[in-house]
């Protein structure tokens, strides 16, 4: 069990690893057993046609937060399994966070619950809502065919 | 009622005004009546740390091909209430195309399913399975506060 | 507006209507805007051929608890959209409880989650954990053909 | 590998043995590899306060249905692991019927998909769409705590 500095230096070491992440801006903003945040600026490339953030970067959003809060939670490497998102408002705003949480942890997996609100000048708006199940990777022989 | 090749270039038009689709380098491929099909190049860009295009990357898709989808079948400006996605394998191929359809359409919104493939050298490889809901742009006084 | 006492009562009158919610012996625990809990005893008849409750059983319980979570905080005739449901553990004990609340409502629906805990002896465990979309049902003219 | 009618033989007597599948009346229609089609009569114990089969019943027969399609495609006892279901029209008619397929069969588990008709005088309506994730039992070793 490593402590919970080192564990979010390592989460943030993975998401610079990631390109995708990288091109999106994301940040890693607290990591603790079972729970973090994940951040982005709602920049222009994140937009879609009427100004809004896309659907999509608000996904990502949510698909990143679910599984890093597995992560922490399980402390083995994991892969996003499946989740659903629930769009509630438009995110019109300056900064997209996702705090995210393990609401049930088994050996293989965990169930994992997010939100993501946008953020304007310090008051936070619900944007989308996303629950998914979060999986420790699979040994090489257990892998999918 | 618009016909097909009208209606294709309205979708690419879109298309093109959304930053994020830009940023991604996404490709409007086929549009009828209730089935489009969205494309990506899985460029280095769309990667995760493992070299696989990142689980935010193939949401993006899944979330505009239904989205298009359902357009497409209502031929009325839409946007994504809600979907799920389950992953069934990485996508570590060249491109990702995302056929979608609208499978139950009513007033105001339509249930759509949508596939992601990963496509080598001509061979499609399932990676994703996708089913949402996609709603009508509500009139400006039924918006959420 | 009218107040918690008679919303519960009304909510009960809606059970007591339901064919379906006495055949399982479903209960109306609590009832406060915006949060309510269902209870259903794990009678054999609820059961699968493991003994556990079916799944079947735990998904009616949270489609219903999410529907009167809106129900109650939209205070109009609500149905089921759409939801999830995930799994946590098989519910062995004595009687399933679903507590449920509103997490964003709009003009015409809301965002709802649900927990599902298996009591026995005052001990809860958490067996399943659901979010869904309840509509207000639309007028008779803007119903689905 | 055994043959597809002692496989349907096989799905009837685990159906037989649920004792919420036999309140509910559920019937086992046909199997074969990856395919099954799981009904259920609309009787009056299904409905709910106006007339319509209860979502929860419908529920529970996407749930089921989506199982069975996931166990004949791996031969193995299954088990539910999460599954999300829209709801396209009200089931006012005589009978469901919920033919399911799995899309994509892992070591470990199938994701499925199920589609809900509500049937009279031999037409079909879809009523409802589910997708979900269906899991090998695990071994008790394995299992979650």
């Amino acid at each position: 069990m490593v402590d919970a500095d080192a564990f979010l230096q390592m989460g943030r070491e993975v998401l610079a690893k990631q390109p995708f992440s990288v091109l999106l801006g994301a940040e890693l903003m607290a990591l603790e057993s079972g729970r973090r945040e994940l951040a982005v600026a709602i920049a222009d490339a994140l937009k879609q046609q009427m100004g809004f953030a896309h659907g999509g970067g608000v996904s990502y959003l949510a698909d990143n937060a679910l599984t890093y809060a597995c992560g922490t939670a399980m402390q083995v490497p994991v892969v996003t399994s499946e989740y659903k998102i629930n769009y509630a408002r438009p995110a019109i705003d300056e900064r997209l966070i996702a705090p995210a949480r393990a609401v049930h942890v088994s050996r293989s997996q965990a169930v994992c619950r997010c939100e993501l609100f946008a953020l304007r000048g310090g008051e936070e708006k619900l944007c989308a809502i996303a629950q998914g199940t979060i999986a420790k990777l699979p040994d090489r022989n257990e892998a999918s065919t």
